[in-house]
């Protein structure tokens, strides 16, 4: 059983079903009846007025919004292993037409405000130094940590009390809100966030992530960077018709809870062996060489994430008894 | 009944059971089986070695295709009505971080050995004036002109002998080839192309389009260029899938056929009314905005295509007898 | 004696003299004295509040303009015969990161507010086709052209009723203030002008063009991209002593009156061989090619400018001494 | 007395002279008398076939290297402290597109290759991550710090086992030779370096710099990519008339040597204070708030560097009898 990524899993039968529902003849790229109502569906969950783009990756959505908010000539805050730098090819360069990133340490890659507000005050404020613009982060982050309602609170402030427009990469947002139980609307724009990339495809969509502004200023713009970086689909209707399935009984967080109690099954097994809690869908443990061997001996497919340790991640696909043996595998260790 | 665009048209069923037999756990981004596929598949077709990389649009295809073709300082020759410089957003510019599109007229938007040699001709080989590196053509044209081996040929000369890589925009590829009667290959690479945007959404697909290179030394480069534009999509299996759906049986011609064969009955209706011969899949007429109402109050939905002109275009999904209808109304005008 | 290009002329003794005078112990980059007295100079010199950056070529100038008008998915209209469009090298390109020039026609290289409007008129106003967002004019034209007062606000009009910004390129706006006799602020921001590249080095300058803002807001962005462009010297009181030389007792005005009265010179001589009116330092005229080897036989060096055409250029350094001898070639062939 | 900054100095006297010898006629641009003389000038001084384009800063200088070696979707590694991350503006992704600088820490801002191997061997070779293109360093460093032949040459070797570009910034080029006493060409291509800033205008010159390719076959695309950034100048010879006044009876290393010498005053007094041994004309030593205060009060000006620490530049014509009051004012602390 593979615990690579929930990039592996299949679409969720809703989503099939929708794209089935969604297969006939309809108006070219976005002017087709699902593709507008993405923004009263999306408005509906976050209880404020949004704009909302369907576009196929996470990658595409978080670019395009640092592009709204940052000049080629301006930088982002993010944190030094954010998806954005590490593992997105370079693309906050190309969207941005070679804007910098400008990277923060912090546990568990969450950036603090402490960490934001060192990182302007070091600067000087000339033309010699690329200036800040934007603030990123990953909720939850790229080790699985969540950010409550307030530590997103305490960075909007610093966002906002430096001009920084403020998003956040939601690759696994579902994961964080079904952590924390609390409405959608108070981990983002009520604490300062400006655009969210809603992820969907890790989540049991197929190809169609949802880049949604708080800001609704920011989207006009975000239009013509959308078609101008070859992201505007022929036929939209089977983007948003996912979209549209995810939230549709609220799916969306079904998937995700599943998704997190299976890695709390694993966490719960991994002790302390744990580098770090264990608050959406990925484990991050530490397992030397010869454990790894053990386990893959038994058929269990994982990712070494350096020397001793591996990142187990769960899909919204795999149930309790799927996971199991693995749990008892590695008690058995 | 809409003859706007082959947008419009839904996903051929085949298609959809791909995507449903793609509907499994496999490893994310491209390193699925279906699309470790694709290579052969398409080597296969066009009797040559390829390297082939999905992409979810025709723009994304085209411009990855110019970037891997003309560095940023330089030029690309196309038709002043090509899909890249009049309906792209201004992508090529985005993908090849600003490179020149150098414009040549030609009747039904096809680009001749000549124009192409007039324009060079007409350039100071110095560093003040933008140098083309690159020809652009699109395979069947924007007004639904094709191309004969030939015509390919002697553009192919001509790019050799400037030192310019060759691209196909092949939105229309299969509706060409339908027309043509040619092997694929004859038309492409055996003619001097090196790198062609092979369609598959006009033509049944749901979201999936095909770069081929010929020139398999480009490939690399552009797999990063990929990554870096937000357009490696996590599940690429259901990609690749949909271009394994259109090869297998050659459906892709057989939908092609279909189209070129409705736009054929259309043509004959329009008789002189035509404003360009009916090669592929579209017809291009010269219609009063009187005859368009009247057309229109009858059901018939196309775009108008300037005063006193209109453009329809036939999909692979509409039979005969969808079209006779339409037809027999132009007759009766 | 040469009549290739008024950059070959040197530079005039009171710039070289300020050269000198600013040769001394200063602060670096654009914190010196000579740097700090430019906008008020220019503001003196306009009538008005502008912001002034140094820049070392009229490129430079040029596309910080376009790059603080346009977006990179926007497009700047200007004449098919533009400076930016054919002799920078794709300069625009690489400033607004890609934005795409709109070419218009019209005779002596002169852009008209009706083939501004009918540029406008002909887009679709959808994410597909690049909207205009600037119009740069060239004062005096690419052939030696100049609009007067009236001709520059009726195009500030269109522009303003589009939303375009306005940049006029015055690479020799001296030779033309020169002709027109009127104040500089009529033929710029009283015209609608928001920006403009009041070139100096053409004039009698060695390497300092001035970038004034009359819509000063555009200024601040632009101080950063000068600086990310490798355009802010380190020792800037070098450019701007030059810029203040050129302004005292309107040395510009002198300099261009006398390459004007130099090019009127032979303005009559070239009688009916002129193919524009002379206007500025600039002569265009029919010449055979036997015709251009005998003038050039008797020491006269000058550009073709296409079959049977030449194109002369005389300098603010030329006198009519200088240049009869030329003049009387002319008449005598 | 200044010692802020060695851009604060003025011109050399023969600098200026050479700036009136080159005060005539002569053809726009790059192609008179002075630039065609460089690259012969330069391969003499060191001692191989190069190709040498004046520009009007180092920042361009840099870019236009770095630009000539990693494409858009490349990285650059470079010291933390480097110029090109810290002080330029975000230059360098402008002129590479958008390729990301990849940073190494090491003492005195030197790059180890150690550090250039750790980094390379933690990186995934996928499209995922940025993949290094070239190896930036700056010779002497950000902190006055010197590279041996032998230390350059390690460098150079890592660079060509992992097929990187090899960049050094020279902005002080000058004072590092002087200081080493090598041949230039010990401390460039011959240890492996491919490009190099050849910094003049801190060392005597107004404004023009050099950009050095040992790898001749950069030049070409370079000439068009300096055009397509407004550096080619108008009046060019201007600029390379510094040049090779600069080389002149080696007044590049007498300057340099001048420099040094006072930097090395100035470390005698400082003893313990010193942060980095000193090398070249830099000197950061500790300082309290009231130690800077006092030597202000006493007329001598410098830089903050960070709490308690400042910095000191001596330039090429400051003289012994100019440094010794500060000197002498350090040892009274």
């Amino acid at each position: 059983m593979r615990f690579f990524s929930d990039n592996a899993a299949p679409v969720h039968p809703a989503v099939m079903a929708a794209l089935a529902a969604a297969d006939r003849v309809d108006t070219a790229f976005d002017g087709d009846a699902w593709s507008k109502r993405l923004d009263a569906a999306f408005a509906e969950l976050f209880e404020t007025q949004v704009r909302v783009l369907w576009v196929p990756t996470g990658t595409a959505a978080n670019c395009l919004a640092l592009a709204a908010m940052c000049p080629p000539y301006g930088g982002v805050i993010c944190h030094a292993h954010a998806h954005i730098q590490t593992d997105e090819g370079g693309a906050p360069g190309f969207y941005t037409a070679g804007a910098t990133l400008m990277l923060v340490d912090g546990e568990g890659a969450k950036v603090s405000p402490d960490a934001v507000t060192a990182l302007v005050g070091g600067l000087r404020k000339d033309v010699h130094q690329v200036q800040p613009h934007a603030l990123s982060i990953t909720q939850a982050t790229e080790y699985g940590r969540v950010y409550t309602p307030a530590e997103v609170g305490a960075l909007g402030e610093v966002a906002r009390a430096h001009g920084l427009g403020f998003h956040m990469d939601g690759a696994r947002f579902a994961n964080a809100v079904a952590y924390l139980g609390c409405a959608p609307a108070d981990v983002t724009w009520r604490a300062g966030v400006d655009a969210l990339s809603f992820g969907a495809v890790k989540n049991g969509g197929m190809n169609a992530e949802a880049l949604v502004f708080f800001r609704t200023d920011l989207a006009d713009a975000t239009l013509y960077r959308r078609k101008r970086a070859g992201l505007l689909l022929s036929k939209g209707r089977y983007l948003a018709a996912q979209l549209l399935a995810m939230l549709e009984d609220d799916l969306w967080l079904a998937n995700a809870r599943a998704a997190n109690a299976g890695a709390a099954l694993l966490a719960t097994a991994a002790g302390d062996r744990l580098l770090h809690p264990v608050e959406a869908n990925e484990i991050f443990l530490r397992l030397t060489a010869d454990e790894a061997a053990r386990l893959r001996a038994q058929g269990f497919d994982f990712y070494d994430w350096g020397a001793g340790q591996a990142r187990l991640v769960v899909s919204w696909q795999q149930t309790q008894a799927d996971i199991r043996p693995l749990a008892d595998a590695i008690l058995a260790l």
